[in-house]
């Protein structure tokens, strides 16, 4: 039979003490688990870039397998903690919106509210007002590996928060008005605009993508398929491994030298045969 | 039988390739070995930090677990190599005080100098005078995982290094003078002042908390109980997860705001009624 | 029997998921394996330091492990995916000269260029061009784990690209000329200069060194045996834990306080008797 499979994602660095003394735990109450660390870099408080980062985790992982994730800035106020259903594998969180891309992309699951913690081997009779990572979510984490079901765990939560997504205006005259989300370790600026608003034909010389600059001032760039086919000195444009559109530079980092930050717009027009 | 349970805390970083070597010298030592790295970052050549990590995590592990801690700016001198018993778990580090605040807080237990390191398995001839995690520390903590004794690595060891710890001043009219032992990766600002210095009946208005901006000039913080309950721009204290008194902010860095830094003075006073 | 045995090195940092995404892959393929995190946080896109990283840690690992390295700077471009065995241990990386140093000081072996990816489970259909952590590298990991053999994968690659070392220059008096490859986290300058350039025999006082610091201006350098001994203030030179000459201080980074960097000119002449 294959092990508990438990991943741990937060926003605690490592240095601190605060994921050792959670991996502490459950190595306690569910010695057998195989326990993976994802990411404890997550921007501090920053529940949006861990939306982007589980978005694209938590579907490549297995069936069964069970995440915390711990960004968690309302830890010991009326936010809710829950146990999230997303085929088949479990995610343990607080309710402040980690799931919003996950489940805007792929459709959500059934949801319970952690409501009666006391039930659950390991959670201790007080809970500390500013770390449930260590005194709530690592417990459940161990007690759904082991086979618990979520709806033991309280009632069904149905109207989990969920953080607004800036969705790319499309305007009448076939302009797509998009934004940057994101800006990754390599300086890659990922945006709104998905995979499916290119034709799917679409050829490098389909599409014309532009960065506003100032008002009225538009800097055209260049659709690749890799960061290889970049030219030294430019910007370019591709669809990334998370079937966005990314812009990108050359062995550097694009939104430094070309001073990108999340919100700067980034336009797509068809180009006219 | 549950496999044996190594830990790893270092101050080496990742991208050296220091804690990877170690980790392939325990691979090859003890396969059968769970090995969880806790941190890598400690503060470089940073005992005090260690000692803190330590305090919260080697008390959440389960019993039977090794513990390695490499933050060792002594390494290749006379600095003893020690293995501590500490409740039924183990912890190999040099002899440096890095076990300080745990055994403060919880008590020691015996201690073994690491003196016949030849007759370790995977201890090779001649050491490294430079790198003893991966040539003394990895292969001892795969001789104690697998069943291994510490009494057979060398005498006890009876006068083990302990830092001094700046225990708080109580002053006779009741005021306690405290102070700032650690800043962690949010900016909150972690006291010397334990949670049993409080009143247990202690509500937010039983106590005074004041922080020394400068010498007669003193900045009244609000005791609350988690960080949600901070107003914005409010600098405030709690009670922490690891039982201390700790200054924090809203969604920001206590430290930054009010440029908090260790050594800080912190006083408190009961409040008559 | 002892399950299979991963390690992954990336230049991905963590937080951005891409790592989260190929373990993920890699628990969905072969959940019976070890997985070990060596480091993420190498240098972007800096094959150089991969070299380094890996020419000290494959060779601690043990036989039959296999790593997937990841610093690619040229994703989904004409160079080559690849699996070098070495001493029956098997790295899938990209053929961009990640293997140098470990093939320059223990040999190289057999190398298959990855051709056939489409018959490795966990490969999709149409690769993504930006990421081969992902969908191929880590595929290709789970099906060598699993006894996959690399000759299955593709035909074998005789030219793999090497990155050109700088060898020290041994000049007719005697005097050997080095310089720094390498600057660690604690500020350690690593230079090309390896053990076997020093007599066997010999101490502190049988050899010269000094680090140029403008033309025609030396500043001599105290050989001495680990960190330790260096004195306050004191720049010295040590043969460290992967046997090379490395400059250091006492609890400081050498590189900052004299400003060292890769490059930086390191001599060396035997003293006579």
């Amino acid at each position: 039979m294959r092990p508990p499979l438990i991943t741990l994602t937060t926003d605690f660095g490592t240095a601190d003490g605060y994921v050792a003394q959670m991996k502490g735990v459950l190595r306690g109450l569910v010695p057998e688990a195989v326990i993976d660390d994802l990411a404890h870099d997550i921007s501090a408080h920053d529940v949006w870039a861990g939306a982007l980062f589980l978005e694209g985790a938590i579907p490549r992982y297995p069936a069964g397998s069970v995440h915390v994730v711990v960004v968690d800035p309302g830890v010991g106020t009326q936010r809710r903690p829950m146990v999230a259903s997303w085929r088949d594998r479990l995610v343990v969180c607080p309710d402040n919106g980690l799931l919003t891309l996950l489940w805007r992309r792929e459709g959500a699951g059934p949801i319970h509210e952690i409501g009666l913690p006391c039930a659950v081997p390991g959670v201790p009779d007080v809970l500390s007002a500013t770390f449930h990572g260590r005194d709530l979510f690592a417990p459940v984490a161990a007690f759904l590996a082991r086979g618990g079901r979520p709806e033991h765990l309280g009632p069904p939560l149905v109207d989990p928060v969920r953080l607004p997504f800036p969705e790319p205006l499309i305007l009448e005259d076939g302009i797509v008005v998009g934004q940057v989300i994101h800006v990754d370790r390599f300086g890659n600026a990922v945006t709104n605009l998905d995979r499916q608003l290119f034709p799917p034909e679409a050829a490098a010389e389909a599409v014309r993508i532009c960065l506003e600059r100032a008002p009225e001032k538009e800097m055209e760039i260049r659709m690749v398929r890799t960061y290889g086919d970049i030219q030294p000195g430019e910007l370019a444009a591709l669809i990334n491994s998370g079937d966005r559109l990314e812009l990108a530079t050359r062995a550097d980092s694009a939104a430094r030298v070309w001073n990108i930050q999340a919100g700067a717009r980034v336009t797509l027009r068809a180009v006219m045969a």
